[in-house]
């Protein structure tokens, strides 16, 4: 099976011009300014933008929750994600206490299998550290679980220690692996959330209240110091507040390796949601929480100016009318469950705030949703860009298409949008991976279960590291 | 019992002139161009130095420590502190673990009766914090002890976690107390001993290499994060490096109220000391240990520019060759009993360092040594100044005095000095306690137990706290 | 003649206490708890604060513009000065071009003789720096004129290029004056104030809006970079804009002396001020201009953490309904006369906003008007505290006293007040200057020409210089 | 006239991987795993790079000198630059005082004419801003000059002051061109220099000893704040020195637009080579000067992380035994013509020092010698990338090559090389100008006179820029 792509304008992390694309079997085979080759089939690009797919490398389906689930799971949540323009998940395993690495890694590959849409990896999540399971690191990234993550949050649940981090830390330098950091400092924030319960405090908004983003920034700033003195890189997960992204910013000034991710909710959404009507806030409740509109604008000097690298959704959806979602924290906002969908609609999102809008240039954008991300989690080149030899992974974009965000049109297996009623330039017209169409005419023409499982390399690809930063005395 | 000081060069905080001090009993009574008054007894300091005493704010006389105690007790310490020119000290009680801080309090009085030479407080170490504890901080206010000490370092020992660590500062913001800490983060420096152990670094200047310069920052900056939560000031104790200065001095920058204090090992030796042939290094082993001798200059630049507000000595002695000593970590350095001595030596090193050579005027050296620690702790303007009304503690010192420090003729009850054969400038000639002639031609003329029990006021005089800087959102 | 002042609370830069004070003659002769003294006259300041009279360091009085002068002269403004508890004031001789230093030394004598009614000193404003000039500096230093003041403004009037700033800077350093240096970049303010009235705006807000905060930062951090390579301290005269601040604060974190005031009118008044109707904005004209209110936090901070060491008034008054005065710029913003009347409300402003709102203890208070200037400018210990040998330069303050400001009543010789119908706690109620009684009852009981030149030291007293800081490869 | 170059690792900014790339004529026509397609001549790159050709946007060819020029014209100069694989220039035309930009755009013109081997295009330096020439720069942006370069040093010969740099700031905002800035402090440095030489320091060294880092770092800081006030990007030229650096991290921390270019004999030469014996040290006589080689590790900080955006080599060279060239400066280092060689060494002492010892990635040094200059200053994507329809501007890299810098091989037309004997890894083996190979085999195959003008497009492409970030209250 082969593919023409006609008269695009193809857009990569660094290049933009428009050309003909040819794709072979799986993978693209070359790119012309015009080619003369005969496929099986044509598309016409005129006009439109040829990305790489999207990757988004922060999603939990079908993760456990009290019981039940995210209600996303494998099947659905991809091919939402594949309506999106994305075309790679990194999905988080979850280790259980007292079992090893391994039983995780079977489970989540149990829950992808025959279900995933489109291509998909693992981090693994990390709730203990001993000997035994420091040594299994090493046998996840021979597996291709190339990246591990920890919590300073929710003690209890997955909180370890700064010894603990540290010797994952330690290990991963080893093995090549990166680590992935929730860096709020949960210790404080259970203490605050045990006094604003005790003061009758049960409202949605204080699950902001009790989340400061100095926590947030206290603990990045905690990650990179402990990952200096173990001499590895490290990267934060969903970076929300201007005070976490000044601690990067000054250890990057510093010249350390360390990255950081943040998410379209704290771009478009800020705290004022969680004073809407009702319950209504309850569907913003996630860690960490939306901040003060003010800070956005500093995210986006991140975003442009690479103190930040990379845009993922921490897509974790939970009903807004269900016993088993949301409504579990009506009177007392600590058992609302937390997470929001968001796996559809970063790409047009982020078109439409970032690129449509003169904050970041096109190739940024593609930089942000896949590019970096691909680098630093060990796919590219396969993944996350447009060259010869590539995975034939291609959305065809519509820059002046534009839709409006709705759940009443989203393919997310939940019942309420983020983003309800925002209009939105940009559409990911036809989606095609690995050189099939998935998407196209807005109708899924894939196939549950044809998501191929990624084997990730380990070692960042890109920005380099270092010598030795650490004195030790 | 009067006594009139003729002729000396006053020097406090703010001020530098020549004049006479009458003192009547315990407190001074006038000062004067020439004052034309009777006294029981005359001293003349024409060409000296009339200064207030010496406050130090950290040892730890008769400190247990495994199954014996640091080798100065309130007696030979106290003795020792009045030889070099401090007339108050501010001891660390310990509770212990199950046992009521007052019990803690009980066994430091006791530990102090019948012994102290001069004036004497206490901050309380707090090992665990539950209901009870934060309750009976407020008890501990009401008899004077109005600051609490908590520690990051020392896991199984001193150790609490951020979550009691927040709780213990919003308790003290409520009392009015001060909280000290020790910076270092404990959980790495385990993890990092342990490995060095492991591969049989067993030698004194593996205590260095395994406590990072970014583990006390890290520290650092953490406690001044728990503190801006918590909405209260924090005093950091013996700040050893420039990394962790540099913290500190950021989060002044931002407005917050934030402390330090350094200590005269930090300022004088490094870490080369370590590497003195056979076991001697262990002298120098001490937490945070001794740093290169390249952040010395920036110590200096914030005791210079208030980034650093005090001096004290952590004076916490052990002999060298004793069973019961430093010999404890022949083979392991991490059984060296940390600690080293240094009550007598603090003012004569600190004015020849510093204002001997330029480096602080003698204004900050009395600010530095006695105002700013008594402000901070509650004992101004009763101790820290020359002013009528305030207790006549005060030292007559010859600024062209010159000595030598060595073991063989220093006060303290230890068998080594670490800055042994060093030529200072400066010598506190005549010690005088509330009115009390105690050191006098080099010998002491007090009695032990004369000493009080200084019950200290909460809250800082001086410099003001800012109001409410913490945004939650 | 001698007085003595009983029972008052005694404040000091460093010290507060409840005592007497005797004076004798013109200088303090002796302070107690309780003095048993006969004195010629006694004074009770129970519950009162006796303190230092103030220091103003920056004042133009009698100042020549456009063939008239600011209106107060060295009677009227003294006089004013006494009324707010100032003593002491350093106005400015202006050079003028093509003649010596000593022309305008003599000429500034002249305006002073038979007039002041309080102490006052000469910084020299020089407008040329050629080898003659800088020469003569030494002369002006032998005359106690120890610092000078150069402009990075004014263009064509007293700007002088970077060239000029470092010759004289490094001549500064050979002779220990200091220099004061007004820092905003005149030649981009120029060209905005050129385009705005070419482009119509004549209304007196774009006074403001030509002399953006960022021409402030830049001249600060270029005085202080100058002064860096020169290697002597500089001082930085009514900084106002809080991004002039960062750049003081982030050379003092580097270690360099560098200093600065700020002035009430930018602590109590912003740009709002300039919006009133008609004309009335062009009472609050002056350079730097009022800033947004957002930074005065910021310059509050800088007070409380010492990164800002003085608060002086920039006395400079023009009425407002006169022809020569504020009318002249009716229809032209940029002929409106620079500067606004303030000698008389600085301390009492200080006091009700500073100490009374809690922003800064009554000690930071009498250090901030008057012991940090007397030190920095050569004055202390005559001036600037009150100690045995000390000038009797005094004020009994009550703190609980309150006024409203106004024209009405001011003794200023100018028709309006920047703060008319203001509210303030604390009123200067006897001042006493070199021993005598000069306001008592609401009455100047002094004599036009009683105040002395001070012939000031050359050098720093109090915050120690650090060695030098360059690095020239 | 078709090229087919097969199987080479093709490196862009962004990508690496293997692969055939085809060009038809003058531009790359497609690139693919595998083309088969028939050319009029095939290359055989399996196991070379296949890069961009090199960019350098900081040249001095035939620069007229005291009556002489220096010693490359474009004809030496572009021949040079293709054996070191630069296919791309940006010279300096150089506006006379009182003519027009015009007059120095056709001088240039005429220079280049009959000469050029390789493609070129010109920034303007303007040595005057008066109206005529503001108007003017939109003359020359219609002739795709769009960047002009302004100096802060040499007064009386490029200096001009900050009010017309920031109205020509100001005019480059309105007609999207760019400013270069040549940061440093003139008239201190001038200062520096007449000291030195009046105290008899006239050997080369002295050139850096009067050209202090801070000299360098005040003039970055102040270039950046005007082009804020402007509210325009800028562009510094040859930034040596990491105070400079950190002063526009700084800036671009605050998200500032402000970009900058270091130069190879910053990375790899420092201050001790004006140590050399005799007047060697003549040979490295440059402005800014080599710096002390402790700042190194800090420049490939900013090379890394995207804090310097390019590098080019400020290619100025003049012979050292010469009576015209360095020998002008024997006795009087301030007449040593400043500048030296390096358009030929470019390339490959950056992958030699910076991707062979793993500092910086393949990736970024394509990106730091080619597509980033080419977006910055307009050339971009015909030159800069290998991407379909871009210019067929290649080079032919072996990775493994090794050569060894000499005089006695350059092609430079000057008598020395600053890096004589110095072994480097990496050759340009093949070099390709618009479909033309010129380099091959050790020869020079092209034509004087065959490059072509760049006519070059105004405003950046790539990294955006940021909304108003000025405040002016």
């Amino acid at each position: 099976m082969s593919l023409l792509i006609k008269g695009g304008t193809i857009v990569t992390a660094s290049d933009t011009y428009v050309g003909d694309l040819y794709v072979d079997g799986e993978t693209i085979h070359s790119i012309g300014t015009s080619l003369d080759v005969a496929a099986d089939r044509t598309l016409d690009a005129t006009g439109k933008l040829v990305i790489p797919g999207g990757i988004d490398v922060h999603t939990h389906l079908d993760m456990p929750f009290g019981g039940s689930s995210s209600v996303d799971d494998f099947q659905t949540g991809t091919i939402a994600a594949a309506f999106g323009g994305t075309t790679s998940i990194v999905d988080f395993a979850i280790q259980e206490f007292g079992n090893p690495l391994q039983q995780a890694y079977d489970t989540w590959q149990e829950k992808a299998r025959g279900k995933a849409a489109i291509d998909y990896g693992f981090h693994m999540i990390m709730r203990e550290v001993d000997d035994a399971i420091l040594k299994e690191m090493g046998a996840m990234v021979d597996l291709g679980v190339t990246s591990f993550k920890l919590f300073m949050a929710y003690p209890g649940v997955f909180f370890i220690d700064d010894g603990a981090i540290f010797k994952a830390m330690q290990r991963s330098g080893e093995i090549g692996a990166t680590i992935c950091m929730h860096a709020e400092n949960g210790l404080v924030i259970d203490a605050l959330v045990e006094q604003a319960l005790k003061q009758g405090h049960t409202e949605p908004r204080y699950h902001a209240l009790t989340r400061p983003p100095r926590a947030e920034a206290e603990a990045t700033h905690r990650a990179i110091a402990l990952a200096e003195m173990a001499n590895v890189p490290v990267y934060i997960v969903h970076l929300s507040a201007a005070e976490a992204l000044a601690e990067l910013t000054a250890a990057r000034d510093r010249g350390l390796p360390a990255f950081a991710e943040t998410c379209p909710q704290y771009l478009f959404l800020d705290y004022t949601n969680y004073t809407e009507p009702g319950f209504e806030g309850a569907k913003y409740v996630m860690s960490p929480p939306l901040r003060d509109k003010s800070g956005q604008d500093e995210l986006w000097r991140g975003l442009r100016g690479n103190d930040l690298q990379a845009i993922s959704t921490d897509h974790c959806p939970f009903c807004f009318n269900d016993a088993g979602g949301k409504l579990l924290g009506r009177g007392d906002f600590s058992k609302i469950p937390n997470g929001a969908p968001g796996i559809e609609t970063r790409m047009a999102l982020v078109f439409d705030g970032g690129v449509a809008t003169g904050r970041i240039s096109v190739n940024r954008w593609v930089e942000l949703t896949s590019a970096s991300p691909a680098k630093i989690f060990g796919m590219f080149p396969k993944k996350g860009t447009l060259a010869p030899g590539s995975d034939a992974d291609i959305v065809i974009f519509d820059p002046n298409g534009e839709s409006v965000i709705s759940a009443s049109s989203h393919h997310m297996n939940v019942d309420y949008n983020p983003y309800e009623g925002r209009r939105v330039r940009g559409i990911s017209e036809t989606v095609i991976s690995r050189g099939e169409v998935i998407i196209e005419g807005g109708s899924f023409l894939g196939r549950p279960g044809r998501g191929q499982f990624m084997q990730r390399d380990s070692r960042f690809v890109g920005e380099e590291l270092p010598w030795d930063t650490t004195s030790n005395t």
